[in-house]
């Protein structure tokens, strides 16, 4: 489906197409002298960000972030939607597969209000407004980090932790790639429009976003390291508090045990303070034991 | 054996030589001003990839993913087949030593239906189709990884799992280290033919398959390490329980011990309520644990 | 709220801007020429270091280490507060969101006395010393691990040390992120005023904090890792006192369980030495465990 | 000891000294004019590899690997022995302590047989053959450590099978850190000498060399990873029997303990079915134990 | 104190500054034109290596290792002293807190007998012994860890071997991380006097440092981890152990404990053989579970 967002009286030409077929593509393409290879990339769903110049002609593909597609998204290609950018003196097409409400905002607030008169400052926006969305997305693993942080720490039982931290750190670093890849178009663009202030924004919300997913990893991969510590440190403990019990009651158990047998001879078991002495000399075992582990400092 | 894919009349003329001796090879070398240490290099079959220019005479070596030795290959020279091409103005040789399919298949496709009347054309389909052979097994490395990840974080008992992903991360280092090698040579073919469209398509197919490639290793790896984590976890937990049992039990234990011995005056025994005493006193010290396991937060 | 800390008798004019509104922040910015994007960048509390010249003028964004959040920051933004500069001939103006010491400093000693009459000079004196309040909490954390270090080899008992670890390593990697990103600002002024002996002394400073910071976060690592080790050290030690005596008392207990079943007919309880029999054997039991453990080099 | 290899008659000089005196080389020097400097390297045996260019002489240390000293070797001087080589128009000196073959086997191959007539062909012969020295080790170690991946995953029990891997390890990355340095060398020969076939294969050895090392190295630190899993993972198995074993036996344990008290008093004592009510109601409790190891999923 | 080291009649000054006061610096500042940010520099015991060229002028600070720190230093600071130089046409000044020997012995060998008549031989030759002192240091810390891996790999019992090879490890880090400082004032030095011969030897020892400490860091990182590897492989040991007994005897130690209930009506006990059909069915357990064991490789 092709709509045109902008006329010639607008100082350009916009035309928005979604879902084409290659019919559709080829058939636009011809009219607007895309070359081949651009229309090739621009049918595949799962090309990589990429920036490209024939001549004064630049071929653009980003990727937008998918909100729907979040939550079980463990690759580029689910995680985001690809947007392709033909731009052309005074003429500026983008494809994509399936509807992009960022396009149509952009058409609205900039274009039909007549606020933007050329097209190279509508591209800035669009790639902008691209990268924005893996914004908002950034600050909410950051909480759901801390959120597993404290748990940790505060040894809250969460189920599946574990899971959770790293499904996010997983997360994080598809977007994390995403963003790595769309530096090269970030930084040709700012070089071709380096006098627009939009040029200069995208170079810092490109280096703040990379610095905000990479510090989510970094954290993730922190407390995975730090749960495993905790895990590791607890059972040293428990397997403490099992060898002191074992070991005080191993002996005094082997004791009763002797005496709890039915040998029709046993001297002791006729003795008046037999029963009195076994029990001192259990006493006195314990004793040494306690102060075996206080010195060993188990205690 | 030498093959003649494609004669003068279609504007170049095209060898294909299967599994020469050395001989064969001098001779076509002699006849085609082969540098010698072309040919040497062609000889080597664990060749790595290289792209070598010699004035306008240009040597490439580049190494097709081998499709049967794929589940056992654990090296370069075992997961992949080398294929060498030499090409000059209106000339291009290809030696290999097993049957490429590939290579039959682009002169049955370009050459004979007379698509393609340029040997460099025909060097660009080569060396992309070579790569492409990487692209299926990505997929399916990831797929299987997926496999693998769900059954760790869903703990399904898979038997070997741990060899599984070991074995995928091999393999898959493997073909990222020979995309790698290639990197050079895909370089230098983009340089050459700038404005042929396959051009481009070789540098974003070599782009994907290293993101792709890298993407599996790194997976491996945090499945490696979640793997262990769940391991140790689990163990923990396992104590813990052992822990809880055998310090419940062990005191109870000794105690039922004590009035078993069969000293002639353990006066205890004979009083009426000897035995509920007893009782109420294990009763006693098994509620004394359970609180002081409450407060420790291990029930 | 804007105060002059300088008119131009003193050879320049110094605004401070403390926690403008976006109108009079437009105003200052329509007098003085700085651009809109400038403007946009000075709002944003959460900005990164940056360095930007626009021909003649300069447009710098730092972040001073705040000292009262320090303890519970774990990123950029919470740690430090922002301080943007405008700087053309004859001009400084410094905007920031809340009130800070050590511009009013500055200007205390430098201004008002007339020792600096040149607005560049300024420029360098406040960049340095956004700098030096990282200096002083890089001690303390060095400090801090001191104690841990020792903490931790020494075997003493510290509650959370694992947890305290972990929050220095934090800390310490976000100041050294600021650092590195405060790179790009230090290396432009230093081209800039490579005469000024403070320039020098801008690119030492850096360099210092970063080796410091750096040598923080390493050895936060190597400390959890030692920690870790000897925690599954220890581990080990206990488990193998319980099972030194979980394998001597085990036989010697199911020995006297045997003579301790109340059968009729079990000859051995009926003979004359069977008690002592009985003590011989588990005696010898106890020795040959002993030698086996002894050769295992377990004892 | 001085050993004339080639004499001017062939168009250049070729000194070998094996093993000399400062006197010697003193004197050899100031015949040749050999700097003061490459002389001092030349007496020291543990220098690393280097290339140094004096207007037209050149001055080369490289380091082949010692056949014998291979087993026990855990650094770069331990595992190979040093070459210098000191090369100007029309003369080669080659300067070494102990005995090595490789020169002597140039000699009689190129020099003495006529096939050589260049002093600088000799030059590149020399640097490959030592090269050469460390291909064949490389595959050993490769296949060494198939050995004990093997072993690993078929869990044989092979002795001090972590230390094996430990030592190809460490001889493999003194092998690695070699090769590296002799990169400079040569890539500073193959620009020197671009056109000549063996200046292309030097480089290609060295690659192949680096990639191959760097496998083993990695290859061995995935494996020493590998193991420890396993051995956590067979830890972890293990101590789940246990839990088993204990929990089922130890609450059976102390109710037979129980009846096994001697008081006077115990009234299911004399209960006629008190003995098969017991042995009902530890049948009961081992069934309760299965069906909460089921949902446990420990069985 | 200022010490004159060299007079004019020499060829040029050396003026050697011991640990002079503010005033003493200014005014010897003021006599040969040194730059005010160097003697600020030269003040600072801290300071980190550097080299300053301000026209003819250099301006350097190395760090010299300090023998009698080295046991307990944990960084830079701690492990080394500063010697500030200042170099001019004719002018040599070496300023540093505590007295360095390697100075006067220089003056001794190379002033004093007039052997040295340029100054700058003297600068190269002040900062190859200052090199020199990481020297035998490096040499001491390898031989350390090969007694530390052998203690490890032999099993022999050396206390407190982690905190020792932890302790090392940081040493060296300490002084490859100065090592690593200092690279930029070699590379300056052997620029500006490329044909020295000392210019060359000092990158030679720089490259030989670097690598020498570099391996032992990584040694040391190597024996952590195996470290770690023998005490959980060995714990694991221990826990099999554990296990093979428990589960052998806990099931004899509950039948012994059914036949040593007291019940009024246990028909076994009454029967004649009761005692041997209860020892046979214990042996028939013991067989079970040591064939159960032996299929599962645990014996
Ligand atoms: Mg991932
Ligand atoms: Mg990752
Ligand atoms: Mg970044
Ligand atoms: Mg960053
Ligand atoms: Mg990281
Ligand atoms: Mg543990
Ligand atoms: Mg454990
Ligand atoms: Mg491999
Ligand atoms: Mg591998
Ligand atoms: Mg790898
Ligand atoms: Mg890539
Ligand atoms: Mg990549
Ligand atoms: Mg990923
Ligand atoms: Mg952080
Ligand atoms: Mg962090
Ligand atoms: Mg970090
Ligand atoms: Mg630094
Ligand atoms: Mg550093
Ligand atoms: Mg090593
Ligand atoms: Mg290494
Ligand atoms: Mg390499
Ligand atoms: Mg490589
Ligand atoms: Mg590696
Ligand atoms: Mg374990
Ligand atoms: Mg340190
Ligand atoms: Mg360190
Ligand atoms: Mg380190
Ligand atoms: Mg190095
Ligand atoms: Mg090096
Ligand atoms: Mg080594
Ligand atoms: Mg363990």
């Amino acid at each position: 489906m092709v709509e045109i967002f902008s006329e010639k009286q607008n100082g350009f030409t916009w035309l928005d197409v979604t879902n084409p077929t290659q019919e559709e593509l080829m058939e636009i393409a011809g009219e607007h002298a895309i070359p081949r290879s651009s229309v090739k990339d621009s049918l595949e769903p799962e090309h990589l960000p990429k920036f490209e110049q024939i001549e004064d002609k630049i071929f653009i593909i980003i990727r937008v972030l998918d909100q729907e597609a979040r939550t079980k998204a463990g690759s580029i290609q689910q995680a985001s939607r690809k947007i392709a950018i033909f731009y052309d003196k005074g003429l500026l097409i983008t494809i994509h597969r399936s509807e992009q409400p960022l396009l149509r905002d952009l058409k609205t607030k900039y274009v039909d209000t007549g606020k933007v008169q050329k097209e190279n400052e509508i591209l800035l926006h669009i790639v902008y407004q691209a990268l924005k969305t893996y914004e908002e997305p950034a600050t909410r693993f950051a909480e759901e980090m801390d959120v597993y942080e404290s748990a940790i720490f505060l040894r809250k039982k969460v189920p599946d932790i574990l899971k959770s931290v790293y499904k996010v750190k997983r997360r994080a670093s598809v977007c994390f790639r995403i963003i790595t890849l769309m530096d090269d178009v970030v930084r040709r663009l700012n070089e071709l429009y380096k006098k627009h202030y939009l040029a200069q924004d995208l170079l810092d919300l490109q280096l703040r976003l990379s610095i905000l997913y990479n510090e989510i990893v970094d954290e993730s991969n922190h407390l995975l390291n730090i749960y495993i510590s905790f895990t590791s440190q607890r059972t040293g403990e428990v397997m403490r508090v099992l060898t002191i019990f074992s070991v005080f009651f191993m002996p005094l158990t082997f004791i009763v045990g002797i005496y709890g047998m039915n040998f029709d001879f046993m001297p002791e078991l006729r003795w008046h303070y037999g029963y009195y002495f076994t029990l001192a000399a259990m006493l006195l075992i314990t004793a040494v034991i306690y102060f075996w582990f206080k010195r060993k400092r188990w205690l």
